[in-house]
């Protein structure tokens, strides 16, 4: 049997993509947490490019990038397919896929104010066009690529309001954003491999890291 | 038939992307070109979230984002493959289009210095790693898509040494960017279809409008 590795960082919103992914599909595979401090020589090897997780090494070939790593995933292991399979559709869920990427690229650790500007007119966005039509979730009523790649929205929107001390996704304001986030979080396989908010929560707050730091992909 | 329709800008390195895939695979279509200071009710509507050239409109359907497009035309359209037929070396080549569609959105209108180192490092990287065992173009002797993604690298490298009046591209320094250079702009289909660089020239000297202005994707 094919050998699979996972290089992630619990702090990683674009490891868990990955993770879930896999765990959708069923595939069991290695997982090597690092320490985005102190970099493993094996992640920089596979990924001398943005020496960032998550990295996919398959029969020893490594792929970097966790959207190129989904869009992998779903060729090799075509069951639940995480794309739809309409070529047209196909190009929508990638639009939002590529959308929801710049945006998570971009809610860096910038000051405050713009740090929440930014989330609010992705939530805006997110509530007036990517979730119009959509019913439980944006595959239907099962999960997709664009739910996994919108993550995270529904792992860091709890972590940073906690860190602010506010709301940012008001239910009434957002009400397409918030029953999406309740969706998606109740999904068995999402339930039972989410990341530890709390513990990202007292990380930050230790004021150890910049959320997103070092902007790993 | 069906109706294809390709909004796009002689400005916009990612227009010409759409332009240059669909021309490969010889399909024809009718060309809007936008006046990105002046854009129309149709490009909105098509487009409402970034508000961006190029879309491409099949039988009345929009599609966004230049790579997003690509693909998608490569699915509907299969002769002349732009993307390879393998999984693994179809990642690979999603991770290099990725790169070039980071690095042409960061390489934004910012201070000369700033913008110089950034080109520098991408093409170290592309010196160093991307075109390491590529023949003469990325997918062999034929043009794929990873070409298509760096065009902008052939496109604005003159552009921007004319304008700043120095050469960022030494070719004994970056010998594979050089010849790589070379043979994507000798492709009959690229060369025929090359965007006016002297007009962009023109254009950015009388300082009408930053490099890379709005970011149109």
């Amino acid at each position: 049997m094919a050998v699979l590795k996972l290089f992630g960082s619990f702090f990683s919103p674009y490891g868990y993509r990955v993770i879930w992914a896999l765990k959708l599909k069923g595939i069991p595979y290695e997982y090597i947490d690092e320490d985005l401090r102190n970099k493993s020589p094996l992640l920089l090897q596979y990924n001398p490019i943005h020496k960032q997780v998550p990295v996919l090494v398959h029969d020893g070939k490594p792929i970097c990038e966790s959207t190129v790593i989904l869009q992998y995933i779903d060729e090799i292991w075509p069951q639940n397919l995480l794309l739809p399979a309409d070529p047209y559709d196909r190009a929508v869920a990638l639009f939002w896929i590529k959308f929801a990427d710049d945006k998570l690229y971009r809610a860096n650790g910038e000051e405050q104010q713009a740090a929440v500007k930014e989330w609010l007119e992705m939530l805006e966005v997110m509530e007036e066009h990517a979730l119009i039509g959509v019913k439980k979730l944006f595959g239907g009523d099962e999960i997709n690529m664009v739910d996994i790649a919108f993550s995270f929205v529904a792992i860091w929107l709890g972590v940073l309001e906690d860190i602010l001390g506010l709301e940012i996704c008001e239910p009434h304001k957002f009400p397409r954003v918030s029953s999406w986030i309740q969706n998606f979080k109740s999904i068995p396989v999402i339930k039972d491999n989410f990341p530890d908010t709390d513990k990202m929560s007292t990380f930050l707050k230790h004021g150890r890291e910049m959320m997103l730091t070092s902007k790993s992909n």
